[in-house]
């Protein structure tokens, strides 16, 4: 009998081959509380694996497999295994530069990965530091790796981006657009789904009963309306039906001091109304240990909130907290969705 | 000789009756730095003063004078000097209540100073907490007392808030609007008026080459104008005036990061681009210490950031931090705007 076998399966990647990924993997899969979490898989190529682990300094020892079809057969016996890809050569990647090669190697490895998830295969995916930049110069069509993985898996419903801190996880009506478009992007629709995917999502994350709140979009709340009135005309609306639908959630509060409340812990998610309205909040809370999780897609996908820090590269000297986050939420994420796909079918 | 007479003179007022403010003027008047930094005359009921003394547990020495024009002329050796006027009567006040007697007294108070400050007999005015909700029960017409002192003082240019907090300071070029209006509010002029305004009032504070950043508008400043043109447009034109005229200032940045920059000292002003830009950071990095600075009047006028916390006023547990601080500022400002009048007259 073997316990490796309860344990869900999560791929994770070594994210840009210019950026610090292969060495923050290293530091993540030396703590055998890794492999604790999750059967993990590692999809990548052996040049950068292994450079990886001599950046850090530190050596793991991981179980080669073909497939990720192998992997949820054969547990590694609380070791990694590992899928090689060759997606890009040594020579072909620029220190601390954003490439097309690159790029495309990371669309190889994470679309290998999301395939492997259509098929069953894996449970969740965690992925090291990417460029969007360098995936766009490889020939991605959207604006972010959210919009790419939506495609890839099918996704037709509503997705967003969760952006977490410890136990405080934020999700936005709107994101990556001019701020003037950002209010009329507001519809009660909208706020109803980003705050479902949120509390649906920190349960599967472990959280029973999130307590949610919603946040206004005008200077204090909207002053009774004498402010601007989509707190009344919209997001009152919608925390009511919400409320109706069995998702509590309170609000709308005004943005400057809701951040206060759920610092202290009275809340454990806030739907916010535009990207700078939640990043503010969340980069002055702790950017370094930040985690983005991918909402609304059919298997869990986080990564650390930092980027490649190519400033840094190679240097050995990569804080791996962030990453150590997103994989244990990968990895509880991974269980609750397993067990919920087990269920539905 | 007396060293005094070279001390500014400072008006401090008492706030909203029903709020704290009475017993934050005891704790701060019972600390022997605050008249070592100002002669200061305590304007406002005798009840209330005596009142506050006793929630505070605390009995502050005063000099009475018989009017405001008394102070500069007879120093109080160290004593503050205390006007008495009659605005409201005791049984007036409801306790934790915005009401329209409290609101008026307020008015009476702060327009007594004002009249003061305008015939030169003090140097600025440091206010306890009021209730904007009461002063417009009482019949205050605009949406703020800055508006309303604007007004009173005659001031024909640009003004506008500073929140700030220790070494910190924001100025906002768009205020309590709604978000959806704060775009079109964005010009070069208002940009270019708000960090002059704010650069020079820091060194009217004494940091003679203060460090100035210029926050974006939109998620990741516009991303090269791919999401959004008014960093291209508007704030960059800006940023080339303001330092072609000689006012230094960087921007502009990504709003989500350059609170970072700026906590970790790397800049000593943000001009924000709308109200909850700068208040959602403001309030995470120490809401109870934080001071408001009236930026753009002829005589410095200054007030804690917090409001009359109602919900603990009467109970002596006030903190006094932040009017100290509002104290500070308005009798170091006070010093520089009395020396460049008698330059300038």
């Amino acid at each position: 009998m073997n316990h490796d076998h309860d344990k869900p399966v999560v791929a994770l990647t070594l994210g840009d081959p210019a950026g610090i990924g292969a060495e923050l993997v290293a530091r993540l899969l030396a703590d055998p509380q890794t492999t604790a979490r999750a059967n993990v898989v590692l999809v990548g190529d052996p040049w950068l694996w292994q450079s990886g682990q001599a950046i850090a300094g530190m050596r793991v020892e991981c179980a080669p497999v073909s497939s990720l079809a192998a992997v949820r057969a054969r547990p590694g016996n609380g070791r990694p295994a590992f899928l090689a890809m060759d997606t890009v050569r040594r020579d072909e990647v620029r220190p601390a530069q954003a490439d097309a090669a690159g790029g495309a190697s990371v669309l190889a490895v994470l679309d290998a990965c999301m395939d492997a998830a259509l098929r069953g295969e894996i449970d969740a995916i965690c992925f090291a530091p990417l460029s969007k930049h360098a995936m766009k110069l490889a020939g991605m069509r959207h604006e972010d790796e959210l919009h790419h993985f939506a495609e890839h898996l099918g996704v037709t419903g509503y997705f967003c981006e969760f952006n977490t801190l410890g136990e405080l996880w934020t999700s936005r009506v709107s994101s990556h657009v001019p701020l003037k478009d950002a209010p009329a992007l507001l519809t009660r629709e909208r706020i109803v789904e980003a705050a479902r995917l949120i509390y649906r999502s920190l349960q599967a994350n472990g959280v029973a009963e999130p307590k949610v709140a919603v946040a206004a979009l005008n200077p204090h709340g909207g002053e009774g309306g004498t402010c601007g009135r989509e707190e009344i005309d919209i997001i009152e609306p919608a925390v009511r039906e919400l409320n109706a639908s069995g998702i509590p959630v309170d609000g709308p509060f005004p943005a400057d001091t809701i951040f206060l409340k759920a610092r202290d812990g009275q809340y454990q998610a806030i739907v916010t109304m535009y990207h700078d309205q939640g990043q503010i909040a969340i980069k002055l809370l702790g950017f370094a240990n930040g985690v983005t999780v991918q909402g609304g897609l059919p298997i869990p996908i986080t990564t650390p909130a930092h980027g490649t820090a190519y400033d840094i590269a190679g240097q050995g000297r990569a804080d791996v907290n962030a990453t150590a986050n997103a994989f244990a939420i990968a990895a509880r994420m991974a269980r609750a969705y397993r067990d919920s796909r087990a269920l539905a079918g």
